[in-house]
Protein backbone atom coordinates (compact mmCIF):
# COMPACT_ATOMS: atom_id res chain seq x y z
CA UNK A 1 0.00 0.00 0.00
CA UNK A 2 1.41 3.46 -0.83
CA UNK A 3 2.52 5.80 2.15
CA UNK A 4 -0.42 8.55 3.28
CA UNK A 5 1.91 11.35 2.29
CA UNK A 6 2.74 9.63 -1.23
CA UNK A 7 -0.63 9.21 -1.64
CA UNK A 8 -1.85 12.80 -0.47
CA UNK A 9 1.02 14.27 -2.66
CA UNK A 10 0.11 12.27 -5.59
CA UNK A 11 -3.47 13.89 -5.86
CA UNK A 12 -2.16 17.22 -5.18
CA UNK A 13 0.40 17.53 -7.84
CA UNK A 14 -2.94 15.87 -9.88
CA UNK A 15 -4.88 18.88 -9.34
CA UNK A 16 -2.47 21.11 -10.31
CA UNK A 17 -1.71 19.68 -13.42
CA UNK A 18 -5.64 19.72 -14.21
CA UNK A 19 -5.72 23.28 -13.15
CA UNK A 20 -5.55 25.99 -15.68
CA UNK A 21 -7.56 28.88 -17.20
CA UNK A 22 -10.29 27.04 -18.00
CA UNK A 23 -10.58 24.67 -15.29
CA UNK A 24 -9.45 27.23 -12.31
CA UNK A 25 -8.50 26.04 -8.74
CA UNK A 26 -10.43 27.74 -5.54
CA UNK A 27 -8.61 31.05 -5.68
CA UNK A 28 -10.12 34.12 -6.57
CA UNK A 29 -7.33 34.43 -8.94
CA UNK A 30 -8.37 30.44 -10.07
CA UNK A 31 -4.50 29.45 -11.11
CA UNK A 32 -0.71 29.13 -9.15
CA UNK A 33 0.87 32.71 -9.53
CA UNK A 34 3.35 32.69 -12.25
CA UNK A 35 6.36 33.77 -10.38
CA UNK A 36 5.34 30.99 -7.77
CA UNK A 37 6.15 27.95 -10.34
CA UNK A 38 9.74 28.02 -9.89
CA UNK A 39 9.96 27.78 -6.13
CA UNK A 40 6.73 25.04 -6.78
CA UNK A 41 8.25 22.87 -8.98
CA UNK A 42 11.52 23.22 -6.47
CA UNK A 43 9.89 22.49 -3.62
CA UNK A 44 7.51 19.46 -5.03
CA UNK A 45 10.45 18.12 -6.39
CA UNK A 46 11.98 16.84 -2.98
CA UNK A 47 9.88 13.45 -2.10
CA UNK A 48 9.72 14.65 1.55
CA UNK A 49 7.03 18.44 0.70
CA UNK A 50 4.32 19.06 -1.36
CA UNK A 51 3.22 22.45 -1.83
CA UNK A 52 -0.50 22.96 -0.60
CA UNK A 53 -1.10 26.70 -1.41
CA UNK A 54 0.76 29.77 -2.55
CA UNK A 55 0.28 33.48 -3.27
CA UNK A 56 3.60 35.20 -4.21
CA UNK A 57 2.62 38.99 -3.24
CA UNK A 58 -0.26 40.96 -4.57
CA UNK A 59 -2.04 44.48 -4.77
CA UNK A 60 -5.78 44.37 -4.15
CA UNK A 61 -8.47 46.90 -3.25
CA UNK A 62 -11.72 45.98 -2.39
CA UNK A 63 -15.04 46.78 -1.06
CA UNK A 64 -15.40 45.87 2.25
CA UNK A 65 -18.83 43.49 2.70
CA UNK A 66 -22.30 44.02 4.27
CA UNK A 67 -21.73 44.79 7.92
CA UNK A 68 -24.76 43.25 10.41
CA UNK A 69 -24.34 45.86 12.98
CA UNK A 70 -27.89 44.66 14.75
CA UNK A 71 -26.41 41.34 15.57
CA UNK A 72 -22.85 42.71 16.86
CA UNK A 73 -21.25 41.07 14.26
CA UNK A 74 -19.06 43.54 12.26
CA UNK A 75 -16.24 41.54 10.30
CA UNK A 76 -13.84 43.96 9.98
CA UNK A 77 -11.98 43.71 5.97
CA UNK A 78 -13.90 40.81 5.01
CA UNK A 79 -15.33 40.53 1.54
CA UNK A 80 -17.89 38.30 2.38
CA UNK A 81 -21.73 39.56 2.38
CA UNK A 82 -21.43 41.22 -0.89
CA UNK A 83 -17.75 42.34 -0.37
CA UNK A 84 -16.03 42.65 -4.27
CA UNK A 85 -12.91 43.16 -6.14
CA UNK A 86 -12.01 46.65 -7.49
CA UNK A 87 -8.31 45.61 -8.89
CA UNK A 88 -6.39 42.72 -8.16
CA UNK A 89 -2.66 41.83 -9.51
CA UNK A 90 0.36 40.00 -8.67
CA UNK A 91 2.87 41.88 -11.26
CA UNK A 92 3.80 44.62 -10.53
CA UNK A 93 4.07 45.69 -14.11
CA UNK A 94 0.26 46.68 -13.98
CA UNK A 95 1.14 48.86 -11.15
CA UNK A 96 1.37 52.17 -12.95
CA UNK A 97 -2.06 54.31 -13.07
CA UNK A 98 -4.28 51.08 -11.82
CA UNK A 99 -6.35 53.60 -10.34
CA UNK A 100 -7.65 55.71 -13.75
CA UNK A 101 -9.17 52.80 -14.51
CA UNK A 102 -11.82 52.47 -11.64
CA UNK A 103 -14.42 55.08 -11.61
CA UNK A 104 -13.32 56.51 -8.31
CA UNK A 105 -14.86 59.82 -7.33
CA UNK A 106 -12.68 61.87 -5.01
CA UNK A 107 -13.53 64.21 -2.30
CA UNK A 108 -11.38 66.30 0.13
CA UNK A 109 -13.95 67.98 2.54
CA UNK A 110 -13.76 66.21 5.53
CA UNK A 111 -17.28 66.59 6.97
CA UNK A 112 -18.85 64.59 4.30
CA UNK A 113 -16.81 61.65 5.07
CA UNK A 114 -19.17 59.71 6.61
CA UNK A 115 -16.67 57.78 8.23
CA UNK A 116 -18.66 57.49 11.75
CA UNK A 117 -21.25 55.92 9.88
CA UNK A 118 -20.95 51.90 11.84
CA UNK A 119 -22.27 50.59 8.48
CA UNK A 120 -19.83 51.87 6.19
CA UNK A 121 -18.19 50.03 4.23
CA UNK A 122 -14.66 50.71 3.10
CA UNK A 123 -12.27 50.30 -0.06
CA UNK A 124 -9.10 48.57 1.19
CA UNK A 125 -6.10 48.78 -0.39
CA UNK A 126 -3.16 46.10 0.04
CA UNK A 127 -0.10 44.69 -0.53
CA UNK A 128 0.38 41.46 0.72
CA UNK A 129 3.68 39.58 0.55
CA UNK A 130 4.56 36.22 -0.40
CA UNK A 131 2.73 33.43 1.56
CA UNK A 132 3.46 29.56 0.85
CA UNK A 133 1.87 26.54 3.01
CA UNK A 134 4.38 23.29 2.71
CA UNK A 135 3.23 19.80 3.58
CA UNK A 136 5.98 17.89 4.96
CA UNK A 137 6.27 13.84 5.00
CA UNK A 138 7.14 14.31 8.82
CA UNK A 139 8.10 16.88 11.50
CA UNK A 140 11.83 16.26 10.85
CA UNK A 141 11.14 18.07 7.38
CA UNK A 142 8.88 20.48 8.53
CA UNK A 143 11.21 21.40 11.61
CA UNK A 144 14.29 21.45 8.32
CA UNK A 145 12.02 23.49 6.04
CA UNK A 146 10.85 25.93 8.93
CA UNK A 147 14.29 26.96 10.14
CA UNK A 148 15.32 27.89 6.55
CA UNK A 149 12.39 29.97 5.96
CA UNK A 150 13.07 32.25 8.97
CA UNK A 151 16.59 32.08 8.37
CA UNK A 152 15.79 33.92 5.05
CA UNK A 153 13.85 36.37 6.78
CA UNK A 154 9.91 34.72 6.89
CA UNK A 155 9.62 35.88 10.24
CA UNK A 156 6.27 35.02 11.03
CA UNK A 157 6.67 31.55 9.87
CA UNK A 158 5.58 28.40 11.71
CA UNK A 159 4.59 25.02 11.87
CA UNK A 160 0.36 23.89 11.52
CA UNK A 161 -0.76 20.50 12.20
CA UNK A 162 -0.01 17.71 9.78
CA UNK A 163 3.44 19.00 9.38
CA UNK A 164 2.23 21.64 6.98
CA UNK A 165 4.73 24.66 7.20
CA UNK A 166 3.69 28.19 6.68
CA UNK A 167 6.04 30.62 4.89
CA UNK A 168 5.35 34.22 5.65
CA UNK A 169 6.95 37.78 5.70
CA UNK A 170 5.08 40.91 6.97
CA UNK A 171 6.53 43.26 4.27
CA UNK A 172 3.06 45.01 3.94
CA UNK A 173 0.29 48.05 3.30
CA UNK A 174 -3.25 48.09 4.43
CA UNK A 175 -4.41 51.13 3.55
CA UNK A 176 -7.91 52.85 4.26
CA UNK A 177 -8.36 55.12 0.85
CA UNK A 178 -12.60 55.34 0.30
CA UNK A 179 -16.06 54.08 1.23
CA UNK A 180 -18.54 52.91 -0.59
CA UNK A 181 -21.46 55.90 -0.71
CA UNK A 182 -25.03 54.29 0.15
CA UNK A 183 -26.82 57.24 -1.79
CA UNK A 184 -25.76 57.25 -4.71
CA UNK A 185 -23.38 53.78 -4.71
CA UNK A 186 -20.16 55.97 -6.04
CA UNK A 187 -17.05 54.34 -5.01
CA UNK A 188 -15.45 57.62 -3.52
CA UNK A 189 -12.20 57.69 -2.58
CA UNK A 190 -10.95 60.04 0.76
CA UNK A 191 -7.60 60.10 -0.11
CA UNK A 192 -6.05 61.92 -3.03
CA UNK A 193 -4.96 60.80 -6.76
CA UNK A 194 -1.33 62.08 -5.54
CA UNK A 195 -1.36 59.75 -2.51
CA UNK A 196 -2.90 56.65 -4.58
CA UNK A 197 0.27 57.40 -6.73
CA UNK A 198 2.86 57.33 -3.36
CA UNK A 199 1.47 54.07 -2.09
CA UNK A 200 1.04 52.37 -5.40
CA UNK A 201 5.39 53.63 -5.84
CA UNK A 202 5.38 52.23 -1.72
CA UNK A 203 3.82 48.90 -3.24
CA UNK A 204 6.46 48.81 -5.92
CA UNK A 205 9.26 48.99 -3.25
CA UNK A 206 7.26 45.96 -1.38
CA UNK A 207 7.40 43.86 -5.27
CA UNK A 208 10.91 43.96 -5.34
CA UNK A 209 11.71 43.49 -1.60
CA UNK A 210 9.44 40.04 -1.84
CA UNK A 211 11.11 38.95 -4.81
CA UNK A 212 14.09 39.44 -3.60
CA UNK A 213 13.71 36.94 -0.51
CA UNK A 214 11.46 34.82 -2.97
CA UNK A 215 15.20 34.19 -4.69
CA UNK A 216 16.65 34.07 -1.62
CA UNK A 217 14.21 31.19 -0.15
CA UNK A 218 14.34 29.72 -3.61
CA UNK A 219 18.23 29.39 -3.44
CA UNK A 220 17.99 28.16 0.20
CA UNK A 221 15.46 25.54 -0.42
CA UNK A 222 17.75 24.03 -3.32
CA UNK A 223 20.34 23.81 -0.55
CA UNK A 224 18.32 21.91 1.34
CA UNK A 225 17.47 19.62 -1.18
CA UNK A 226 21.07 18.92 -2.36
CA UNK A 227 21.79 18.72 1.30
CA UNK A 228 23.64 15.28 1.60
CA UNK A 229 22.95 14.74 5.31
CA UNK A 230 20.22 17.05 6.63
CA UNK A 231 20.28 18.87 9.85
CA UNK A 232 19.13 15.99 12.12
CA UNK A 233 15.99 16.41 14.16
CA UNK A 234 16.19 18.20 17.56
CA UNK A 235 18.66 16.09 19.99
CA UNK A 236 17.88 15.10 23.37
CA UNK A 237 20.56 15.78 25.50
CA UNK A 238 22.12 12.47 25.50
CA UNK A 239 22.28 12.21 22.14
CA UNK A 240 24.08 15.64 21.78
CA UNK A 241 26.82 14.93 24.61
CA UNK A 242 27.36 11.39 22.67
CA UNK A 243 27.38 13.86 19.26
CA UNK A 244 30.29 16.23 21.03
CA UNK A 245 31.84 13.07 22.31
CA UNK A 246 31.99 11.38 18.87
CA UNK A 247 32.93 14.70 16.99
CA UNK A 248 35.99 14.95 19.76
CA UNK A 249 37.24 11.98 19.23
CA UNK A 250 36.90 12.68 15.57
CA UNK A 251 38.68 15.70 15.68
CA UNK A 252 41.44 14.89 17.69
CA UNK A 253 42.17 11.83 15.76
CA UNK A 254 42.11 14.58 12.65
CA UNK A 255 44.72 16.46 14.78
CA UNK A 256 46.58 13.69 15.69
CA UNK A 257 46.63 12.45 11.92
CA UNK A 258 47.81 15.85 10.85
CA UNK A 259 50.18 16.04 12.98
CA UNK A 260 51.45 13.15 12.27
CA UNK A 261 51.51 14.10 8.57
CA UNK A 262 53.46 16.53 9.08
CA UNK A 263 56.21 15.10 10.99
CA UNK A 264 56.05 12.63 8.57
CA UNK A 265 56.57 15.76 5.85
CA UNK A 266 59.29 17.43 8.70
CA UNK A 267 60.66 14.10 8.48
CA UNK A 268 61.00 14.00 4.65
CA UNK A 269 61.80 17.52 3.72
CA UNK A 270 65.03 17.41 6.54
CA UNK A 271 65.78 14.15 4.51
CA UNK A 272 65.30 16.11 1.37
CA UNK A 273 67.15 19.35 2.58
CA UNK A 274 70.10 17.03 3.61
CA UNK A 275 70.10 14.93 0.82
CA UNK A 276 70.47 18.40 -0.47
CA UNK A 277 73.16 19.60 1.87
CA UNK A 278 74.62 16.19 0.87
CA UNK A 279 74.47 16.99 -2.90
CA UNK A 280 75.68 20.58 -2.07
CA UNK B 1 17.92 17.45 38.57
CA UNK B 2 15.07 19.82 37.37
CA UNK B 3 13.44 19.03 34.27
CA UNK B 4 14.92 21.55 31.68
CA UNK B 5 11.17 22.88 30.88
CA UNK B 6 10.94 23.45 34.38
CA UNK B 7 14.06 25.35 35.16
CA UNK B 8 13.87 27.90 32.07
CA UNK B 9 9.84 28.30 33.29
CA UNK B 10 11.30 29.24 36.54
CA UNK B 11 13.68 31.90 35.09
CA UNK B 12 11.53 33.45 32.69
CA UNK B 13 8.69 33.79 35.30
CA UNK B 14 11.67 35.47 37.76
CA UNK B 15 12.53 37.78 35.01
CA UNK B 16 9.02 38.90 34.54
CA UNK B 17 8.46 38.89 38.23
CA UNK B 18 11.62 41.62 38.46
CA UNK B 19 10.35 43.99 36.14
CA UNK B 20 8.88 47.32 36.18
CA UNK B 21 8.93 50.71 35.67
CA UNK B 22 12.49 51.20 36.99
CA UNK B 23 13.52 47.87 35.99
CA UNK B 24 12.65 47.65 32.03
CA UNK B 25 13.10 44.78 30.22
CA UNK B 26 13.83 44.52 26.49
CA UNK B 27 10.94 45.89 24.65
CA UNK B 28 10.49 49.16 23.76
CA UNK B 29 7.56 50.10 26.45
CA UNK B 30 9.59 48.15 29.07
CA UNK B 31 7.17 46.52 30.84
CA UNK B 32 4.56 43.87 30.02
CA UNK B 33 1.70 45.42 28.42
CA UNK B 34 -1.49 45.98 31.01
CA UNK B 35 -4.28 44.26 28.69
CA UNK B 36 -1.93 40.93 28.78
CA UNK B 37 -1.56 40.21 32.09
CA UNK B 38 -4.52 38.25 32.75
CA UNK B 39 -3.80 35.71 29.79
CA UNK B 40 -0.06 35.61 30.52
CA UNK B 41 -1.15 34.45 34.11
CA UNK B 42 -3.87 32.12 33.33
CA UNK B 43 -0.98 30.76 30.46
CA UNK B 44 1.94 30.24 33.47
CA UNK B 45 -0.94 28.86 36.02
CA UNK B 46 -0.55 26.23 33.51
CA UNK B 47 2.32 23.67 34.35
CA UNK B 48 2.94 22.91 30.83
CA UNK B 49 3.09 26.54 29.43
CA UNK B 50 5.11 29.64 30.05
CA UNK B 51 4.55 32.99 28.04
CA UNK B 52 8.03 33.86 26.16
CA UNK B 53 6.64 37.31 24.82
CA UNK B 54 3.79 39.22 24.60
CA UNK B 55 1.80 42.52 22.81
CA UNK B 56 -1.61 43.10 23.33
CA UNK B 57 -2.12 45.31 20.36
CA UNK B 58 -1.01 48.84 19.45
CA UNK B 59 -1.15 51.52 17.36
CA UNK B 60 2.27 53.20 16.11
CA UNK B 61 3.50 55.41 14.47
CA UNK B 62 7.31 55.88 13.26
CA UNK B 63 10.10 57.26 11.46
CA UNK B 64 11.96 54.58 9.27
CA UNK B 65 15.69 54.92 9.66
CA UNK B 66 17.88 56.19 6.79
CA UNK B 67 18.08 54.12 4.15
CA UNK B 68 21.56 52.75 2.73
CA UNK B 69 20.89 52.97 -1.07
CA UNK B 70 24.53 52.39 -2.14
CA UNK B 71 24.90 49.29 -0.37
CA UNK B 72 21.48 47.75 -2.15
CA UNK B 73 20.20 47.59 1.94
CA UNK B 74 16.97 49.07 1.68
CA UNK B 75 14.83 48.46 4.64
CA UNK B 76 11.47 49.14 3.78
CA UNK B 77 9.81 50.18 7.18
CA UNK B 78 12.60 49.42 9.83
CA UNK B 79 13.29 50.74 13.08
CA UNK B 80 17.47 50.67 12.78
CA UNK B 81 19.25 53.48 11.80
CA UNK B 82 17.60 56.36 13.20
CA UNK B 83 14.41 55.49 12.98
CA UNK B 84 12.18 57.04 15.19
CA UNK B 85 9.09 56.20 17.29
CA UNK B 86 6.66 59.53 17.23
CA UNK B 87 3.73 58.07 19.07
CA UNK B 88 2.58 54.31 20.57
CA UNK B 89 -0.21 53.25 22.40
CA UNK B 90 -1.37 49.66 23.72
CA UNK B 91 -4.78 51.70 25.40
CA UNK B 92 -7.61 53.03 23.00
CA UNK B 93 -8.11 55.71 25.42
CA UNK B 94 -5.13 57.43 24.46
CA UNK B 95 -6.15 57.33 20.75
CA UNK B 96 -8.21 59.94 20.14
CA UNK B 97 -6.77 63.35 19.05
CA UNK B 98 -3.27 61.61 19.02
CA UNK B 99 -2.39 63.75 16.12
CA UNK B 100 -2.53 66.73 18.40
CA UNK B 101 0.46 66.13 20.11
CA UNK B 102 2.72 65.85 17.12
CA UNK B 103 4.28 68.88 14.84
CA UNK B 104 2.81 67.83 11.46
CA UNK B 105 3.53 69.93 8.44
CA UNK B 106 0.49 69.23 6.49
CA UNK B 107 0.68 69.61 2.95
CA UNK B 108 -1.65 68.79 0.11
CA UNK B 109 0.46 69.69 -2.92
CA UNK B 110 1.11 66.81 -4.48
CA UNK B 111 4.36 67.58 -6.78
CA UNK B 112 6.14 68.48 -3.32
CA UNK B 113 5.77 65.22 -1.94
CA UNK B 114 9.38 64.02 -3.01
CA UNK B 115 7.87 60.69 -2.80
CA UNK B 116 10.09 59.67 -5.66
CA UNK B 117 13.49 60.14 -4.05
CA UNK B 118 14.74 56.85 -3.34
CA UNK B 119 16.09 57.92 -0.21
CA UNK B 120 13.12 58.78 1.26
CA UNK B 121 12.52 57.87 5.20
CA UNK B 122 8.84 57.55 5.45
CA UNK B 123 6.13 57.85 8.64
CA UNK B 124 4.13 54.85 8.77
CA UNK B 125 0.90 54.56 11.08
CA UNK B 126 0.13 50.95 12.16
CA UNK B 127 -2.18 48.90 14.33
CA UNK B 128 -0.55 45.80 15.18
CA UNK B 129 -2.60 42.68 17.12
CA UNK B 130 -2.30 40.76 19.84
CA UNK B 131 0.66 38.94 19.36
CA UNK B 132 1.54 35.77 22.19
CA UNK B 133 4.66 33.49 22.01
CA UNK B 134 4.25 31.00 24.76
CA UNK B 135 6.89 28.02 24.94
CA UNK B 136 5.30 24.68 25.63
CA UNK B 137 6.66 21.71 27.74
CA UNK B 138 6.30 19.26 24.67
CA UNK B 139 4.71 19.11 21.28
CA UNK B 140 1.68 17.68 22.46
CA UNK B 141 1.04 20.61 24.40
CA UNK B 142 1.76 22.86 21.64
CA UNK B 143 -0.07 20.78 19.15
CA UNK B 144 -3.17 21.73 21.59
CA UNK B 145 -2.78 25.17 21.94
CA UNK B 146 -2.02 25.98 18.50
CA UNK B 147 -5.41 24.29 18.37
CA UNK B 148 -6.96 26.40 20.62
CA UNK B 149 -5.57 29.56 18.93
CA UNK B 150 -6.37 28.61 15.66
CA UNK B 151 -10.26 27.51 16.86
CA UNK B 152 -10.61 31.26 17.77
CA UNK B 153 -9.96 32.42 14.55
CA UNK B 154 -5.98 33.03 15.71
CA UNK B 155 -5.29 31.75 11.56
CA UNK B 156 -1.73 32.97 10.92
CA UNK B 157 -0.63 30.98 14.21
CA UNK B 158 2.12 28.76 14.06
CA UNK B 159 4.77 26.06 15.91
CA UNK B 160 7.98 27.07 15.88
CA UNK B 161 11.34 25.44 16.73
CA UNK B 162 11.48 24.54 20.58
CA UNK B 163 7.71 23.98 20.83
CA UNK B 164 7.38 27.92 20.85
CA UNK B 165 3.74 28.59 19.48
CA UNK B 166 3.20 32.31 18.00
CA UNK B 167 -0.42 33.23 18.16
CA UNK B 168 -1.30 35.73 15.54
CA UNK B 169 -3.98 37.00 13.67
CA UNK B 170 -3.86 39.51 10.79
CA UNK B 171 -6.00 42.09 11.94
CA UNK B 172 -4.06 44.96 10.76
CA UNK B 173 -3.47 48.87 9.68
CA UNK B 174 -0.54 49.60 7.68
CA UNK B 175 -0.73 53.41 6.33
CA UNK B 176 2.16 55.41 4.74
CA UNK B 177 0.83 58.98 5.87
CA UNK B 178 4.42 61.17 4.95
CA UNK B 179 8.23 61.58 5.41
CA UNK B 180 10.99 63.63 6.48
CA UNK B 181 11.72 66.75 4.92
CA UNK B 182 15.16 66.18 4.97
CA UNK B 183 15.77 70.00 4.13
CA UNK B 184 13.74 71.37 7.34
CA UNK B 185 13.79 68.05 9.20
CA UNK B 186 10.15 68.64 9.38
CA UNK B 187 7.43 65.94 9.74
CA UNK B 188 5.55 66.21 6.84
CA UNK B 189 2.39 64.66 6.58
CA UNK B 190 0.72 63.83 2.78
CA UNK B 191 -2.66 62.90 4.58
CA UNK B 192 -5.05 65.26 5.75
CA UNK B 193 -6.42 65.46 9.43
CA UNK B 194 -9.44 64.39 8.68
CA UNK B 195 -7.66 61.46 6.93
CA UNK B 196 -5.40 60.88 10.45
CA UNK B 197 -9.13 60.95 11.91
CA UNK B 198 -10.78 58.01 9.89
CA UNK B 199 -7.97 56.01 10.55
CA UNK B 200 -8.14 56.75 14.63
CA UNK B 201 -11.62 55.74 14.36
CA UNK B 202 -10.87 52.54 11.79
CA UNK B 203 -8.21 51.83 14.88
CA UNK B 204 -10.36 52.19 17.42
CA UNK B 205 -12.74 49.54 15.92
CA UNK B 206 -9.72 46.93 15.41
CA UNK B 207 -9.23 47.63 18.58
CA UNK B 208 -12.46 46.74 19.78
CA UNK B 209 -12.75 43.41 17.52
CA UNK B 210 -8.71 42.31 18.83
CA UNK B 211 -9.74 42.66 22.64
CA UNK B 212 -12.96 40.66 21.64
CA UNK B 213 -10.34 37.64 20.35
CA UNK B 214 -8.31 38.50 23.33
CA UNK B 215 -11.19 37.50 25.68
CA UNK B 216 -12.11 34.57 23.44
CA UNK B 217 -8.70 33.01 23.50
CA UNK B 218 -8.78 33.36 27.59
CA UNK B 219 -11.91 31.48 27.81
CA UNK B 220 -10.15 28.69 25.33
CA UNK B 221 -7.31 28.66 27.22
CA UNK B 222 -8.87 28.67 30.24
CA UNK B 223 -11.25 25.37 28.88
CA UNK B 224 -8.20 23.94 28.08
CA UNK B 225 -6.34 24.16 31.57
CA UNK B 226 -9.39 22.34 33.46
CA UNK B 227 -9.94 20.12 30.93
CA UNK B 228 -9.73 16.79 32.70
CA UNK B 229 -8.61 14.59 29.66
CA UNK B 230 -7.09 17.05 27.24
CA UNK B 231 -6.98 15.88 23.47
CA UNK B 232 -4.73 13.46 23.12
CA UNK B 233 -1.60 13.47 20.31
CA UNK B 234 -1.94 12.98 16.84
CA UNK B 235 -3.32 9.24 16.46
CA UNK B 236 -1.95 6.96 13.71
CA UNK B 237 -4.88 4.98 12.05
CA UNK B 238 -4.40 2.04 14.31
CA UNK B 239 -4.94 4.19 17.62
CA UNK B 240 -7.78 5.95 15.65
CA UNK B 241 -9.39 2.33 15.01
CA UNK B 242 -8.94 1.06 18.15
CA UNK B 243 -10.29 4.44 19.99
CA UNK B 244 -13.75 5.03 17.79
CA UNK B 245 -14.23 0.80 18.61
CA UNK B 246 -13.54 1.53 22.45
CA UNK B 247 -15.59 4.62 21.96
CA UNK B 248 -18.05 2.74 20.19
CA UNK B 249 -18.26 -0.27 22.71
CA UNK B 250 -18.37 2.01 25.58
CA UNK B 251 -21.42 4.27 23.42
CA UNK B 252 -23.52 0.58 22.85
CA UNK B 253 -22.89 -0.21 26.66
CA UNK B 254 -24.18 3.05 27.51
CA UNK B 255 -27.44 3.08 25.44
CA UNK B 256 -27.66 -0.69 26.35
CA UNK B 257 -27.56 0.38 30.22
CA UNK B 258 -29.91 3.36 29.31
CA UNK B 259 -32.58 1.16 27.65
CA UNK B 260 -32.22 -1.84 31.28
CA UNK B 261 -32.52 1.75 32.80
CA UNK B 262 -35.44 2.87 31.77
CA UNK B 263 -36.97 -0.65 31.29
CA UNK B 264 -36.80 -1.08 35.05
CA UNK B 265 -38.25 2.61 35.20
CA UNK B 266 -41.26 1.66 33.10
CA UNK B 267 -41.27 -2.03 35.16
CA UNK B 268 -41.58 -0.17 38.51
CA UNK B 269 -44.11 3.02 37.08
CA UNK B 270 -46.49 -0.04 35.67
CA UNK B 271 -46.13 -1.61 39.15
CA UNK B 272 -46.60 1.89 40.95
CA UNK B 273 -49.32 2.49 38.54
CA UNK B 274 -50.76 -1.15 39.64
CA UNK B 275 -50.41 -0.52 42.81
CA UNK B 276 -52.06 3.21 42.24
CA UNK B 277 -55.11 1.51 40.38
CA UNK B 278 -55.22 -1.19 42.98
CA UNK B 279 -55.43 1.76 45.30
CA UNK B 280 -58.07 3.48 43.59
Amino acid sequence: MQDPFDQKKKSILAEIGATDEITPDASPKGTIDEFCIPIIHLINSNKDMVTTSSCSGRVSVFLEGMKNIDQDDIKIGAKGNYGRWIFVTHDPKDLPDWSSSVNFKYITDGSSYGSTDVNARYILYKFEPLILHVKCRDLEMANNLYSVAMSCGFRESGIGTNNIVGIRISIKLDVPIGFLNETNQELTSFVSEDYLRIITKLSEDRFKENFKKLDALYKAIESLNTLKSPISKVETKEERKSRKMKEGLARREEVRALKEQKKKEKLSSEQQEKHHEQKQ
